[in-house]
């Protein structure tokens, strides 16, 4: 429809689409909750009043609030292919995210990008796409791509492509680095995300300064109000592993509620399964007792400003999109039915569209390592103590300690009983076959081992176990499966999900993927380990970024010194 | 400074330029108000903290807080060329202001906007030119030049043009009138403003879906909430004869502030020099109970978001423009000194730059009438009721009535002791000779005529007199001033105020123009008129889009039925 016939249907002359009846529209332009007769037509709102529509939904009192929008997500972190994501999300009343391919672009480069443009185009919600901006993340890294400042910006003028993504080389940026300057401007006044925790004083300043307009990685509400001051949007984190709204709520005052934002960072699918999405934060901030048109707000209106998207999205109002949800009870904030456009996309926790058919191929067989010998992972030890990572149950830091590690015909083992594991991160991107070796404790596996290929943020393969021979199992199943996650013991492989788009993400349905967890769950279980989620614990093992201790295939690196440091102390 | 020096002072490692010590910072971000020490360098701001200036002002604990912004302004209202009105206003601590050059756009067509974007550039406050919508404003003016869609498209193509200014044909963009569709399309997603006063229901629905984005136009809470709801950003006018801040303050709830904007619209250079600018609202805000950084988000931040510069302008934040003002009591909101961009541009009631020279040629001898005979304004009338113009105080709104003529010797003459007089319309700018004639009650002068190059919105020469030849007067003194005001009676020109630029605006200074105002005001009150501004009056009495009774060249037109009628009922 045209505007000459949106403006006859507006005037009462023809017929709406849809017409919601007896809705309590959640304004959040007005700041109100207000009765609400809703027209809809030709995938706009129309207005509210006394409107015929085609169809007719009595609302009988349920509130009508605006589609919810995550102001920052990875969607591997998830585990689901693009398509899948959608559905899992749009379920929950999401109709718009802002997606940083981060992973995707450190295996596949430009190329993974382009499949989530690709994909991001043929599912019915908005997915906004900003450049990841820090590929590889670190010097330390082997990443299966380089995005430079010339292929950031080459990105940034894609079709579809919004900003750049969270800025992480903090001190780089602190530090007026020309490549990342150079990112920086070639994002122009375009959204250009942060990512900078625990900085403080002149710190923020000159982040600030620098170009970031947000952060996301705030923890205290001494740092939340640092950041707000100084002009960053803050998008309160509710993800699977981080979660910082309650922290961070004492910073919320009346003037200053507009710069907070809702956002998820990183979820799994069985979270989005059995707990939601955006919804789940709403839910919690309403039981935090912040006022529910605040916590709509947060999740649509605010984020459409702070991305410059709110002429079309993030309220409901006359010509904008008409991507709205129902909601029965406002407390509970159950989402019931999801429109984008117009058209209704989920309904009773049901998503009403396929998961797409996009070209993965780029992102297949992403898969490259030199051949694995049984004997990979030996190690001859001369005795002497060893520097050993500690990990902590849903910590992304890490510890550093030593022990004199056990030893077996001269070489270096695992050692269960102390719970000193040895642990391997493989080169999988150019088959170089480097390989790092190292010991971890925290993970407490009694025998066995875990592998990923999902490793931040280089994604190379990294190995946990108690016997060489397990580690071996498990690291081939994961190269068999295309990339993926496995358990394995000595005996045999007893779990494996496979993960073969980069390595990162499943191309099956969201409810076998959250099943596929499960099973890895609680085969790694049955191999001793304590941890919530051993296999994110296993992924930030490689992260050569945030202190202390970490893996990579060339060895270990000392995150605080930044630079690589050998096992024997 | 570029970006890397920039971040070696934010590092503190370079000194700023300036730092202000012990300010308290109106924080617009953050919702408070903070001690900080305030470092500026590179016209930009670098932050608060323990930094060292090159200059270092000791604010003892005054206010400091951002460059006002003007959300919407007509600069010809102020009878002011655009360099004085920016030493005007920067004195009251404005940095910016988004001008609408409808009026000289009125007289001069695209050469008049191009005026203002020229001067504009030359001022050191931001000016943000929005192209007028609407010249003519009415098919029954003859204004001095159209700017129809292609024209409207041509401007928006300029540098430094931000949007669509005000949609003031609101029953065409409601209906759907191909050229104002035309016109609001061409504006894409830049800033569209609105015009749309009591609109109501479905007529609100529609004139939103349309595009235009915000109102400043309502003068009830009701209205002013139906508006909000449906999208509109509010812009609380405050001007020289309008005034709704109060009446719409209702409306205000702590989740919908943000959608809150000041603007003064139609300001006069009296008004200017004693009253102020924004400073004025702010302080009246306040003084109605309104929380001080609501207040001055609505003067600042909400403003900047509305017109998306808020990456720039709008809040003190590192990296933005350090446009800022200094406030020595919170509650009097009293400015002493303005910042723009780094350097101080008006302190003590004093503007530190000069009026910058501009190429005016293109709005000079503006005025091109035909001959005007000392008889022009005679009129045979054969007997029987005519129409009335009703004017009224401090209203634009005028009443029609009708009256039975005084005549003489078969003409039509003025009738003092019934407070009818005689009324013209003359077409000044391109010398057609069109002179349209009514009666208006309202004006009770007794003796002399009152003349105006000024009348919208086509500016023809509007003159109201108790003689024909006092009227004649008044008018040959405005054509020979090349534009302008005057009072004269039947023996000479009482005063006279020239306005050279466009018949619109004085090339004088601020003071100069306001003396010239209240010279005039004592000329015309000495002619008996007890009307607070009757330029004021008189300059919309051929205002033929405002209810009710209108004189333009052509003759009176009926604005309810919106046609052309005769002077005989």
């Amino acid at each position: 429809m045209d505007k000459a016939e949106l403006l006859a249907v507006a005037r009462g002359e023809c017929p709406a689409d849809v017409v919601f009846r007896r809705g309590r529209l959640i304004n959040v332009l007005s700041g109100e909750i207000h009765p609400a007769d809703l027209a809809v037509a030709g995938g706009v709102v129309i207005g509210w009043g006394d409107y015929d529509g085609r169809e007719v939904i009595d609302l009988d009192g349920a509130w009508l609030a605006p589609g919810l929008l995550d102001a920052h997500v990875h969607i591997e972190s998830s585990l689901l292919g693009v398509g899948e994501f959608a559905r899992a999300v749009a379920v929950h009343g999401t109709t718009g995210a802002f997606v940083d391919p981060h992973e995707v672009a450190n295996v596949c480069g430009a190329a993974g990008v382009e499949y989530v443009l690709e994909a991001a185009r043929r599912v019915p919600i908005d997915l906004y796409v900003n450049v990841p901006s820090c590929v590889p993340a670190s010097p330390y890294d082997d990443p299966g791509a380089v995005l430079d400042a010339a292929a950031v910006a080459d990105l940034l003028a894609r079709d579809g492509v919004l900003g750049l993504a969270e800025m992480m080389n903090f001190p780089a940026t602190i530090g007026g680095d020309p490549e990342v300057l150079a990112k920086l401007a070639a994002a122009g006044d375009r959204p250009r995300d942060g990512h900078a925790p625990g900085i403080r004083g002149r710190d923020v300043m000159a982040y600030s300064l620098a170009g970031p307009e947000s952060d996301h990685e705030c923890t205290s509400a001494d740092e939340a109000l640092e950041r707000l001051r100084a002009g960053a949007y803050l998008f309160l984190r509710e993800g699977s592993a981080t979660r910082n709204l309650e922290a961070l709520l004492p910073v919320l005052n009346e003037h200053n509620s507009r710069r907070l934002c809702f956002c998820c960072d990183d979820i799994q699918s069985g979270d989005l399964v059995a707990e939601g999405h955006l919804d789940r934060i709403v839910r919690k901030a309403i039981g935090l007792g912040i006022d529910p048109v605040t916590a709509v707000q947060m999740a649509s209106l605010n984020t459409a400003e702070r991305f410059r998207v709110d002429g079309r999205v993030g309220a409901l109002a006359p010509g904008r999109s008409a991507d709205l949800i129902v909601v029965d009870d406002l407390a509970r904030f159950e989402v019931r039915d999801t429109w984008k456009a117009g058209r209704r996309i989920a309904a009773n926790g049901q998503a009403l569209f396929e998961s797409p058919a996009t070209d993965d191929s780029a992102l297949r067989d992403s898969v490259r390592v030199a051949p694995l010998d049984d004997r990979a992972f030996e190690l001859p030890w001369p005795g002497g103590p060893a520097r050993v990572i500690e990990v902590y149950p849903e910590l992304i830091l890490t510890g550093s300690t030593t022990a004199e590690p056990k030893t077996a015909g001269g070489l270096l083992v695992s050692d269960p009983a102390r719970d000193l594991l040895k642990a391997a991160c493989l080169e999988r991107h150019s088959a170089t076959g480097k390989v790092g070796l190292g010991l971890v404790t925290g993970f407490k596996l009694t025998r066995g081992a875990l592998a990923s290929t999902v490793g931040h943020d280089s994604h190379n393969i990294t190995v946990v176990g108690v016997t060489d021979a397990a580690m071996v199992r498990a690291v081939r199943a994961v190269v068999a499966a295309g990339g993926g996650l496995a358990v394995a013991d000595d005996q045999r492989v007893l779990a494996c999900l496979p993960l073969p788009l980069a390595g990162l993400m499943s191309d099956a349905p969201v409810h076998e993927v959250a099943a596929g967890c499960r099973e890895l769950a609680e085969a790694a279980r049955s191999l001793g380990t304590p941890l919530p989620d051993p296999f994110m614990t296993l992924s930030f093992v490689s992260l050569s970024v945030i202190p202390r201790l970490r893996l990579t295939p060339r060895g270990l690196v000392d995150v605080d010194r930044f630079e690589l440091v050998g096992l024997h102390v």
